[in-house]
């Protein structure tokens, strides 16, 4: 269907981050809710295909160079293990540089972490993935593991699923409630979770305890990068 | 992190088909809950990209020729626009060789369509996409919206984003109950949807009117081609 009949005259326009080991799910919630209402850019380095964290190649759309600024919606997903790319100053600088003009920046899960390592959540509060919040609170961001989170002109989403919650929200930011419930349900958003528990808030201890201790590599080494990089702005910050 | 550390010694082996216009949360949400429990095969007619319903473009890593038998899931996702390839006799033919020897044959959203004209839904019940139901009644299936259906060795989830329903359900189908929880807190699966009203039975009558009218289209089409496809099929029945 491509797009909705759009409720205003321009459709929108969504820069979305990808890069390899990105998890799809996180991507592909927001990327349907905003898709059905404009135009959406896959960006990355290169044209390149980048392979996801549990191997679906997907192909970029447009580069650093290419990729529109001006935008309505900066978006960066999360990774299994997102600390590398926290590091990338090329990547740092793209997000940066679209941030200044875009009309809201946004992430999903563990994109929380670099649009944070961009400094870009300085003074914001932000959803994150549950086992990653300590990362997140690593580089000075005001960290919580809500569903959604919205402070001014950023909204953030918590871990994988909370993609869609994120989408449908996001709609309703810039095209209100109507089109919103509408999307929702051709997106037929009326969940029913086979168990209770995809939060450690509701999850039985020792579901909790396994699924940390197999995140716990990945979380070990955001929190390590996270670090350093806070610690890095901090020092610039003073030197200047 | 590619694989979680496996509870049985042998990874799951998946083949997931993709197609031009599928709808990519169908697959994406499926993808991680059994991606993280083994190997996930991306397949399509040939090795070039294919493009979802809202633009992106996804790599095969299989053809038909290619594809692992004997798999643990067949899974089908969806399409706003399923209904040509109902008609496309390589991949019902395709779908019929792999369920032959498949321990699950699965789908979500209008994925059911295409695992209906394919014939291998006769005598079952199935979830489908809301909109679609009278399409996959008109294959002659006991077709309903519910979010997951279960029959026998057939697993079916509702619309779209139900793909993460299923995807938790058919891990506990295949790995116990207590992976699908490590796996539902991985994947942050505690949805709070932003409103009431994902499905018909739950939203406003308006706005179920506006998402009906603009899916109009592609339902009438799918509605049409199953009713061909049924008839076809009844009629070698009947000669044979």
């Amino acid at each position: 269907m491509e797009q909705l009949p759009a409720s205003e005259p321009k459709p929108l326009t969504v820069a979305m981050l990808i890069y390899p080991g990105m998890t799809l799910i996180d991507f592909a919630g927001p990327q349907l809710a905003l898709g059905l209402h404009g135009k959406t850019h896959h960006v990355w380095k290169t044209l390149e295909p980048v392979v996801s964290d549990t191997g679906v190649s997907v192909n970029p759309t447009d580069t650093y160079g290419t990729c529109p600024r001006d935008v309505d919606v900066l978006f960066v997903g999360g990774a299994t293990d997102p600390a590398w790319l926290m590091e990338d100053r090329e990547t740092m600088d793209f997000l940066v540089d679209v941030a200044r003009s875009a009309r809201y920046v946004t992430s999903v899960c563990t994109g929380s972490l670099l649009l944070g390592a961009a400094g870009l959540l300085d003074g914001y509060k932000s959803s994150c993935h549950w086992a990653y919040i300590d990362a997140l609170r690593a580089l000075g961001v005001d960290a919580t593991d809500d569903r959604i989170t919205k402070d001014r002109n950023r909204l953030s989403g918590g871990g994988a699923t909370a993609g869609v919650d994120y989408g449908i929200a996001m709609l309703a930011e810039l095209r209100g409630e109507s089109v919103a419930k509408v999307t929702q349900l051709i997106m037929q958003y009326a969940p029913e979770p086979p168990f209770v528990g995809g939060s450690p808030r509701l999850a039985e201890a020792e579901v909790t305890k396994i699924a940390t201790d197999i995140l716990a590599p990945f979380v070990a080494e955001g929190i390590r990068i996270a670090t350093s990089v806070g610690r890095e702005r901090k020092e610039r910050a003073v030197a200047a």
